[in-house]
């Protein structure tokens, strides 16, 4: 048996190829609910076949990019070094972590290339389609798919593979758009052993589980994971983060808590509020989650965290060591203090900061403890020594490719 | 080289004798606070020479058992099946988790043992002494030292070996009797090759760092993990969890938030308040920490969060199975909601319930988050693959026979 060693793991190499879904804001209830009321068969029947769904942690800021490189990595931020879709460098720089050359790690799919063994990464956003192609991995995104080719598989245009332009990202079949051409490339190229999708949450800032948009998405992916299946892929899914409604249920306003104007009220000067959920996707959420770092003086840190601890909706702060600690993130990357906020409430830096009107529908969003259950559902029995972990609900997003290479009945 | 194998982890047999420390409430500003003023001078040597001081983190909820566990099992409490010092069982009955019984995992020592590597196992409690001896471990308790031998070894009286009998255990002294007694066992058996010392908190729950009876305790820790060095150990030291203040700085009253009255006065009909720190050493802490399950018919759990939530001093609030995978709990072995609280601020059932005239000094107390940064000192430098992880800080506390058998310079 052939095997690929990436950071530490060792990986076996499939026989037949395996497909890993990131389904971004993929909450486990979006999948629960779906289930529930039969609106998914094709996910049904693989459970039922002996496929198995769990649940699992992502990391925490629960974002896309700091969990979309944990999950094809297999290590944690503290490793890979991407703390969130946006940061603050140590010379003072506001920079969107899309970058390569910010990662500290390569990819299992980078591993997988260098051992010969053909892989895909398709993503719907482009932001992170740099940082997953790293390493020579060939990728491609829907939203860059107009003019893109794969010319590691002399194929020279994405679109006229799958027979049709690809969508607006903002479109909400944009992701399954994303798995027609990871479908179309698999016929292609069936060499390709391991294939990576990781989709856009448009969708899920928007509805909630149940919700008639929220049912179209899944209602297409779950008619696209049968098209995979029946093409005799082994099957993986998970989610970067889970996704909350923030705003009041009655009024539909936006719960912000706009900590630089908490601050500035109680006096305590702040240097800088940095929001890793920005992105350049700003209808999204408008950059307001439920993570926030703030960059004080030494001297105005311990007022600042007595103050926002009686801040209704704020959970937890902690200095960046003892953050770096917990949330397993590298400490030259984060903030002085970092502040969590309750899953029904955002964080802001300043009400004038935020334009609000940008929101297309009532504010949910991520990124903080609340959002961190995510699926990890596998179309094969889950056996080997990951199995007590996985009925037990404590593994990771990052042990997917781990669960779903090494640890399955036929793996 | 000789490995065994213990909860899928492998281990090497070491060479020499190898001591692993768990100081009881061992939160790092003890140690850092100590050797910023000079009073561990062994310790100070030590890191000089080439050892290494990291912080890790602890299980949550951060009491005695569940950590000292998964320290000597590598594996969490959602595997080794010990989620607190107490627990309500699936059939209702609360239970004192002293019986090993309840154990779902061997311990590294036992599986040493089956292999024929003598080890030894000392603890200050002897509530715990039961769990760690389990699977034929060699152990003595400083409590019940008193007519204790140790067979295994052909030691009719572990007091006599010392040449002193054992103090009460909450004397100030009776986790370095511990500590020595270690020493003569060593002494008297040189094979022993792997060592388990766990002391106990009661200094840590009373004494604040630099306050003077903690820096006796400190002093005489260092004097004798000098003793250790000197006797050709190397050397390990962790804590289960970490100690905060958890009363009014002025007033010196226990700040705790009852959760059944605060429930009761909202019309909420609460089964149980459990709160898992409790164990036979009331004095200690009055069974006030920062971590309770709640028991409630599933109507009543909604209504409890949002009502909690609004409580100062209030964090977390998680269902069963979401506190199950953020903290790597036995889910069969939790309440219906977790509770957890903040640093300065403790959780009770009823003001009723509680006597905190038992308190011998005011309140300190952990079991929530703001107690997981724990130590993890190692008397080698730290190489191989988990030293990026243990300069990250990312490592935990049930990584640390891991780290000091496997990942060490000369291991």
């Amino acid at each position: 048996m052939t095997t690929v060693i990436a950071n530490d793991r060792t990986y076996r190499v499939p026989e037949r190829p395996v497909v890993v879904f990131t389904v971004d804001g993929g909450d486990p209830r979006y999948f629960r609910d779906a289930l529930q009321r039969g609106i998914m068969p094709r996910l049904a029947l693989m459970l039922e076949a002996g496929g198995e769904f769990g649940v699992g942690a992502s990391e925490v800021p629960s974002l896309t990019n700091p969990n979309n490189i944990s999950i094809v990595t297999g290590v944690p931020p503290a490793l890979h070094g991407i703390p969130g879709n946006y940061m603050r460098a140590p010379d003072g720089e506001l920079v969107l972590l899309n970058d390569p050359k910010y990662l500290r790690a390569p990819s299992i799919h980078a591993c997988f290339e260098k051992a010969g063994v053909p892989t895909l990464m398709i993503t719907a956003k482009d932001k992170l389609r740099q940082l997953l192609g790293n390493g020579g991995v060939p990728s491609v995104s829907v939203e860059c798919a107009a003019g893109a080719g794969l010319p590691a598989y002399g194929i020279e245009s994405v679109e006229k593979l799958v027979g049709e332009p690809a969508p607006h990202v903002y479109d909400t079949f944009s992701s399954h758009y994303g798995m027609r051409l990871g479908l179309a490339v698999l016929r292609a190229v069936p060499q390709i052993r391991l294939l990576y999708v990781s989709l856009t949450d448009r969708v899920q800032h928007e509805y909630a589980p149940g919700e008639s948009e929220a049912d179209r998405f899944f209602t297409e992916f779950d008619r696209l994971v049968g098209e995979y299946l029946d093409a005799g892929c082994t099957v993986a899914i998970t989610a970067d983060h889970g996704m909350n409604a923030k705003h009041d249920s009655e009024t539909g306003q936006p719960r912000v808590r706009f900590l630089a104007d908490v601050l500035a009220a109680a006096g305590i000067p702040v240097q800088d509020v940095v929001l890793p959920i920005t992105d350049p996707y700003p209808r999204h959420h408008g950059a307001l989650g439920s993570f926030a770092w703030l960059y004080l003086e030494p001297e105005h840190r311990a007022p600042a965290r007595e103050i926002l601890a009686a801040v209704p909706g704020i959970e937890e702060i902690w200095d960046a060591e003892t953050a770096a600690t917990l949330y397993e993130l590298p400490v030259d990357r984060v903030g002085d203090l970092a502040v969590t906020a309750a899953a029904d409430t955002a964080l802001g830096a300043s009400a004038t900061d935020h334009d609000l009107t940008q929101l297309q529908r009532r504010l949910r969003s991520h990124g903080g403890r609340h959002e961190q259950p995510v699926p990890l559902i596998v179309s094969q029995q889950i056996a080997g020594p990951l199995a007590a972990r996985y009925r037990a609900g404590i593994l990771r997003n990052r042990d997917i490719h781990d669960l779903v290479l090494n640890h399955t009945a036929t793996s």
